[in-house]
């Protein structure tokens, strides 16, 4: 349970697995689609999505070649439960920003 | 988006939060209730937790104090999102599993 949540309960395979909701994406697309991640951590974030059967990855022969990013069956299955978190985040960032500021004001020196 | 889900992403806010769905809890019944988790991650896990209005933490007067963590109406608000994921991780362990050993299997020198 522990090794799986560790995959998906990443903020960073959360947002990669929301944008392939729609279909297919290169990873020049993937990057510019999830703000603030890094190339190596959009690299590494994949690789382990391919790994735990989520996502595949499929080069193309052309010239320069052209790496697709899709989701799985599997992959799919999760899709609701993520998208439930994202709109969750969505819905309710601001009430949580106030309650951090409320919390670390009552906390200042 | 990305800030938020830096708490509610994130495997030990998961688990702490589904151990909380049946009400409240002490520390030491958290503790040994997620699987795996150390003293000093469940210490900041819980205060993340609070500090974004998801836990209420309840100090009672009595010798040795005791400590009460509960969800909060916003924390609740949560709750079928990370069941959700929490049933996912666990209907689909095995397949993962199997995924990860033929993946890294084929990657063996």
């Amino acid at each position: 349970m522990l090794q799986i949540l560790s995959v998906i309960g990443d903020k960073w395979s959360i947002l990669v697995i929301g944008q392939l909701r729609d279909g297919t994406l290169r990873f020049g697309e993937l990057h510019r689609a999830v703000k603030g991640i890094s190339q190596r951590m959009l690299t590494l974030t994949l690789r382990q999505l391919e790994r735990d059967g989520l996502v595949t990855r499929t080069v193309h022969p052309s010239v320069p070649p052209r790496v697709d990013y899709a989701l799985t069956e599997l992959g799919t299955t999760l899709l609701d439960s993520v998208v439930a978190l994202g709109h969750w985040a969505t819905a309710h960032r601001q009430e949580i920003t106030t309650h951090r500021r409320r919390y670390d004001a009552a906390r200042r020196p």
